[in-house]
């Protein structure tokens, strides 16, 4: 999408193949900056202080860490060591697992020599294909917000970032969001700061307004308050995990704008590519990551003489931080992929597509 | 209670009934700071600015405005305004008029030169009634939390700060709290942020911490997840104003809280003084005060060199910034007022004790 009128990915290969950029998500929407990543143990740097983040961005800068690290050797035993350190970065994220298993497998088929090119290939090949998938996704999500009464702008209610900076492109939450606005449909959406790393706030907002979309920042407390005066049409979030039941597992939160959306008769739905689905594991398997305290006892804003970060909790306050909550599937009304809106219940209508 | 081992309430007048003292909740956790407040004009700012806030202690501060007011006037015309700016300092809070329509009928059966001192001695009568009422509530919460089973240290969650603070000593949804603990009953407070204002993470933290109470600060977001994991064994909140039917208006975020607590088969408590019952009113005719953008846009926080004030989102970016949300009787177990606890069906059997 665009960034100052021109066109970026959130991830993009040098064309020499020997390193990576990525735009600075940590600096926004203060700083637009984009960094050079040259070795797996930056790509892993990255991941974890969520420079990059957002499960499908998650899982292309994974494929890209194996490129990377096949710029330092490529032998069976350091693919593998790569492929479980990248595996430890983020550990909710399916999608990292996933795309870090199926090049990992596949690398292992070839010859040393060829491992290299073919790991840049596969990355790259990854990075288009989210981008198809989130198109589909927006074409999908358009008919869903078409069928909406249209008498004010379509009010529509998203947690967390899951616009195009959490994808390789176009996202998936906002993917129908930006199919429906470039389509000439009013809407209108309501941005949850989502607490504690503001992503909402910092990230879906920067990138509305870089596109023009209509939107208003509210606290995290403020969605129920909104549907219960009927100013929210729906809700659509994105994932890191969607299990085969329905049960989305999402930022921190999410459940309880889905428990509003229930009781005020407001449609709720998750958007995600296929793979976001783990038809393995069960919702209560699910291991929530609680991230460090820090991220609710300080906070870094812009003043006259550049950012700071300040303090915001007493020393020494007791915190939990815990990263994402679940979802369960009696709240949610459809999960929107690339090949269609399915309801829980034909959720597993999407498995044989998929296969 | 206790501030650094010696005993404070919130708000005090001095000795010569001239000013009257206030704990300057704007500038907690960071700095415990007691200002003077020697007009009317001065009492609007402290309450308009939340200096002074919490339904109880507004109605105080309210009453001893009004006794401020006396020491420029006793006239009927003059009271009458005085009573005009003081209930347009804050709109939703019912204590807050209560108080002052109270205060203002009794003066004006008084001959002019006895209101001054009628005034200030009405303002400290409602201040220890507001104390008598306080440890009423904590001890009928107290048999609530006796009530519950005590495998491991109870566990209640509260949404922004109805500590003492909120009120002259004690507080409301705190005084079960402060009660249990004081009898030696084990127990830990999940503590909400409470954004945008942090009310909880600045005001309850502080407080519990300066008691003892074990205490977790937590983001907004996490109460659905901790009570989905069996972490919380009730919710306690304060409350600006309940309706007749047993509504409760509290800070923005209750009603998504009480939602989850409903959910999850977690009883919901709002513990407030009688006065907070508005008889008259029904929930859709409650104004919900929308504040200043700012207060999501900006935050102050600790640093090295003191405190600051930084910008936390991207210049004009769109904000909303209603302060409170109402939560429907039906997901309300019960109401817990100095004269006993009461479910939403039961409520107004208190009518007739309160009148």
């Amino acid at each position: 999408m665009k960034v100052n009128a021109q066109h970026y990915r959130s991830i993009w290969a040098d064309t020499e193949l020997r390193s990576v950029n990525i735009i600075d998500q940590s600096q926004l929407p203060f700083t637009f900056s984009v960094v050079n990543i040259a070795s797996l143990t930056q790509m892993i740097a990255a991941i974890n202080q969520m420079q990059v983040r957002g499960a499908p961005l998650i899982g292309v800068a994974a494929a890209y860490g194996m490129a990377l690290a096949t710029t330092e050797g490529c032998s069976d035993q350091h693919l593998q060591i790569s492929a479980k350190r990248l595996k430890n970065s983020r550990p909710t994220a399916v999608n990292l697992a996933w795309a870090v298993d199926g090049l990992l497998a596949h690398l292992m088929q070839l010859p040393d020599t060829a491992r290299s090119l073919a790991a840049w290939q596969m990355a790259a090949a990854m990075a288009d294909a989210d981008i198809a998938q989130n198109r589909a996704i927006g074409s999908y999500g358009l008919t869903l917000l078409q069928a909406l009464p249209q008498v004010r702008p379509i009010q529509i209610l998203t947690h967390c970032n899951a616009g195009w900076l959490a994808t390789v492109d176009i996202g998936t939450a906002l993917a129908p969001v930006y199919a429906a606005h470039d389509a000439g449909i009013a809407l209108h959406v309501w941005v949850d700061e989502t607490r504690p790393r503001n992503q909402g706030a910092s990230l879906t907002a920067w990138e509305l307004a870089q596109h023009g979309v209509p939107y208003t920042v509210i606290a995290d407390n403020t969605g129920g308050h909104l549907m219960q005066q009927g100013l929210v049409d729906v809700v659509i979030v994105g994932a890191d995990r969607v299990t085969s039941q329905g049960d989305v597992c999402n930022k921190i939160g999410t459940y309880l704008k889905a428990l509003a959306a229930y009781d005020n008769g407001v449609p709720f739905y998750a958007a995600v590519p296929s793979p976001t689905i783990d038809w393995q594991i069960a919702s209560h398997a699910i291991a929530i990551e609680n991230r460090h305290t820090d991220e609710l006892a300080y906070i870094t804003g812009s003043t006259a003489s550049g950012l700071q970060t300040v303090r915001i909790l007493a020393e020494n306050t007791p915190v939990l931080n815990p990263a994402f909550d679940i979802t369960p599937a009696r709240l949610v009304n459809g999960i929107i992929t690339e090949h269609g809106i399915f309801s829980p219940a034909t959720l597993t209508d999407l498995k044989s597509k998929d296969a």
